[in-house]
């Protein structure tokens, strides 16, 4: 019985293959391009997986994605679609990403970056912005991270909005759901938060036709996926002053590349996929117990459906 | 029946007149320094008066101060010491504390001043913070501010302590109480909110010997009073690493002098006064209502007691 592991770093790899081992001694732990016997392997865990990285493993009982998101394993086109994906979610992950979102929301309602700059121009200018109960904030997605993050806003004191496929009832949220209730929620957003998962419907979603529909000066915060966003938009957005400012977790290409307009722009803040970076000791044990219980019980909660997309 | 308003700006005292009259119709309202006949005005409004003061003024029956601290009426040593004073307090200042201190300890929790300067630097590293629940922040004045703050960074998770002068109860929060148990609560501070009155027990309470008994690179907001902190010993604690960053809202001088070196200081964020700044008509509906009560009833639930100095 082999476990196989991927990642584009292959530090990455070796510390995921030692975190592992230390949880499952009775496994054969190994990386991807060295498997030992392909038809012992019955699981891999991966993170953005080479195309037809899974086709010499016959035996593959499951995938677990090291994260919340399946869009990096359903990106393989010869994926063996009758595969079961694992995502690693849990407490820690919600509780970290709340965290990220009331951070940034918060940062956004306050008007930070204009006194971070006047901090740097010395300027005292005592601004008056609105109490949060005045303030609509909008979550697209409310999965495990949205929902909570939808929440947390709501015991903040915001006015607080939530979008997403199928009707959520969450405490001191509004919810909306299709593609019908989409413009009533979008045009009273003034933050807005994107926490949608990666699907052909979600792909390129924050987009000028929906900046067009935000309040006047309105922020945005995408810790969902880079290609949600379209971000010749968002710079266009920013330059009309449609947008007043963006918060950007994920984007097109990881890690952003050096040259990229977005590290410099004022109206822009950059985080490097952290909102919810799971520390690694957590994130091992719940890859380890799902790959347990999977192997007891042959199947988990935390399982994706390849059919929807997430 | 007149009402007097100081203030340090002459703009704002016009401000303030307008709105008061607005809703107070039957009063007179007029500056400091053009009373008219000094044994009408039965109420001072006030923001930091000058010594002396009131004493042209023989039939005070409140001083109302444009804040929940006292500490600017106290400073008067010719005050007259029988007349109440009236602070302004709320739900729309204690929501606008409750937001500053979620969004200030959040982004010290989660290391934004970091991220910041690796945005500058084009640096994408992915820095892994513990999770709040493993992070303790401390609260130093659990009154109407520091126990809706403490109350609410319970709710994102942390560790959450608070200490004040006498025992208090707050849903999920650990308290202190006391000189005798500040030794306990304080070296668990890996996060520090300041949110005490400014009285001789608290004068320079933020110095040296304090930061020594804190977590080291604990980090330091005050959002009280600018002579809470010894402002040389911040900046030596910052200098040894004893301290990791500091956000400041109140300095002994503001607005804060162009060449002091905070506003510069790559470890201190510096906010102009702004936690809890309330929008004016919200502040004169408050001061309004309190006028007219004590009018009526000769007491109100938001009386100062100035033996106790808050
Ligand atoms: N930046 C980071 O650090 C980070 C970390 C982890 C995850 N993420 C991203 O966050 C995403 C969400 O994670 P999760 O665990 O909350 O996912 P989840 O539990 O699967 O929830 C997804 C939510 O999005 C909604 N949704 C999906 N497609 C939709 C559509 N076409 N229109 C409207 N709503 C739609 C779903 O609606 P229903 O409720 O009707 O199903 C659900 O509410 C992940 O997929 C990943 O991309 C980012
Ligand atoms: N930055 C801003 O924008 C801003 C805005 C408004 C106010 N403030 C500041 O915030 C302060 C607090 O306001 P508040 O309305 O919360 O005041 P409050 O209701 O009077 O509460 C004061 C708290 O501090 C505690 N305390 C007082 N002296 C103490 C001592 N020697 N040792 C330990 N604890 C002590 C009190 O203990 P007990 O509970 O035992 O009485 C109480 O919990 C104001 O005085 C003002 O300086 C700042």
């Amino acid at each position: 019985m082999t476990i196989i592991v991927s990642h584009p770093s292959r530090e990455k790899i070796d510390w995921w293959i030692e975190q592992l081992q230390a949880l499952l001694p009775t496994w054969t732990i190994r990386p991807i391009h060295e498997p030992g016997d392909p038809a012992a392997v019955t699981y891999a865990v991966v993170w953005k997986p080479a195309t037809g990285a899974f086709l010499p493993f016959p035996h593959l009982k499951a995938i677990v994605s090291l994260g919340a998101g399946i869009d990096h394993v359903l990106a393989d086109a010869e994926l063996p679609r009758q595969v079961p994906i694992i995502r690693t979610v849990g407490t820690d992950l919600t509780q970290r990403m709340r965290e990220y979102v009331a951070l940034h929301v918060l940062r956004h309602h306050r008007d930070m970056p204009t006194i971070a700059a006047n901090q740097r121009e010395k300027r005292w200018a005592q601004l008056v912005v609105p109490p949060a109960t005045d303030r609509t904030v909008g979550v697209m997605g409310l999965g495990n991270l949205g929902g909570t993050a939808a929440a947390t806003l709501a015991t903040l004191g915001f006015e607080t909005l939530g979008w997403s496929r199928t009707k959520r009832e969450i405490a001191g949220v509004t919810t909306f759901s299709g593609e019908d209730e989409f413009p009533a929620f979008i045009e009273r957003c003034e933050i807005l938060v994107c926490l949608l998962p990666l699907t052909e419907a979600t792909t390129g979603i924050l987009n000028a036709t929906l900046f067009d529909r935000l309040p006047e000066g309105a922020s945005l915060i995408n810790a969902g996926r880079g290609p949600h966003l379209v971000e010749d938009d968002l710079l266009a957005a920013l330059e009309s002053g449609r947008l007043g400012h963006a918060t950007l977790d994920v984007f097109d290409i990881e890690p952003l590349p050096a040259d990229h307009p977005f590290w410099t722009h004022p109206g822009v803040t950059v985080t490097p996929h952290i909102a919810s970076l799971i520390d690694a000791p957590t994130g091992s044990r719940i890859v380890a117990a799902n790959i347990e219980r999977f192997e007891r019980e042959g199947s988990v909660p935390d399982l994706a459906d390849a059919g929807r997309g997430y």
